[in-house]
């Protein structure tokens, strides 16, 4: 670990807070509020654990700048009305893996249940967040977030992000 | 947000082993001390999400006093005595959301596995707690705790508290 | 609880970092790291709750020193080289329960979800973890893991470890 232990056990608790946040802007349905836990110049990216791995760049979903991201959210408005389902994340506490040009590295653990508008869940992925972090006003934004997902099945994953 | 950011970070800590201890005791199958994390004046409701959004009042599970709570493990003894599954919450990280009248406002996921006495493992529930929270003694006890469950579905949710 | 508040306090972003890194390593498949995280002379154990509250000693999985994990992970590599499932920890908030004889007593819930080359995800098992944590250099290790699955059903839990 780069970072000195008493440097990342300060930081633990933005990081969780941030992924709390950012989670729950998503469950709650707040799309619109989504590409504000990105700053400007940004890489959103979901991918495999077999494509991450492998070094693949290509990701089935990919986005390089905040206004990419709320189209995607317009996107996402206009394709979904009539099907709504809906998610819940459970986020895993963060790792802080070290620290560079002020950015901070860290890696999470995530679970995202769907629930269909029948009643039934399911999982619907599970996998790890990795980031970059830097400051930006009074809180942390991502610079980038990678989803690593677990399972290599995609053909629903379009529908939101992760 | 309406608590300040330090206050908020000092809260964290207590609202998430608040939730852990509620959590570990309905897990550990000691529902006798259920009722005791809330304060005497207190509510207590299950929900479904659409419900929740449209103001409906009306929860599956509903109860104003610790009384009540109580009652309440005493008539699951009685009914559950013959057929007993188990279940496991995870419960993610709280959000602060504000303090009036000496109380927290804080929202925090959840999603509860049941297992059956066949080994067989499902999600039971997913949702979020919404909460109002009080000093009482030396800890924090529930004023308030609404489950708003993501699924509508509540035929089998009447068997524990979540 | 035995340990002072503002103790428990202190060493619960410690079990929790703890809790984090164990998982990720097996999620990562990093399982020459597993044994690293016990002390020389350790006790880890999966069992069902069933057995763990009728007192009963064995386990599924029983080992009582680092040199028995370390052949188990080598046991694993030479079995499973032709099918190889992915793994996925969520792990709650732990309970700080107490501390003796300079070992700190922990609970910790959670939630393993497995992921087929297929493609499919299933809960694989939820359940606590009992843990006896000691200093060891600069950070924690397990003297005890008691793995407490709630399900009974152990056909295929012999795979990796929890």
């Amino acid at each position: 670990m780069a970072t000195g232990d008493s440097r990342a056990a300060r930081l633990l608790p933005l990081v969780s807070r941030l992924n709390a946040d950012y989670a729950r802007a998503i469950d709650d349905d707040r799309l619109a509020d989504w590409p504000g836990f990105f700053v400007e110049r940004c890489v959103y990216k979901i991918t495999s654990a077999d494509n991450y791995r492998r070094g693949l760049e290509a990701g089935v979903v990919y986005a390089d700048s905040r206004g990419m991201l709320e189209d995607r959210v317009t996107a996402l408005r206009e394709a979904n009305v009539y099907e709504r389902q809906a998610y819940r994340h459970l986020v895993g506490a963060p790792a802080i893996l070290g620290e560079a040009d002020g950015a901070v590295r860290a890696e999470t653990p995530f679970l995202v249940v769907r629930i269909m508008r029948s009643g039934t869940m399911d999982i619907f992925a599970t996998g790890r967040y990795v980031d970059l972090l830097v400051k930006d006003g009074s809180g942390l934004r991502f610079r980038e977030r990678i989803v690593v997902c677990d399972s290599s099945r995609f053909d629903t994953l379009l529908a939101i992000p992760l």
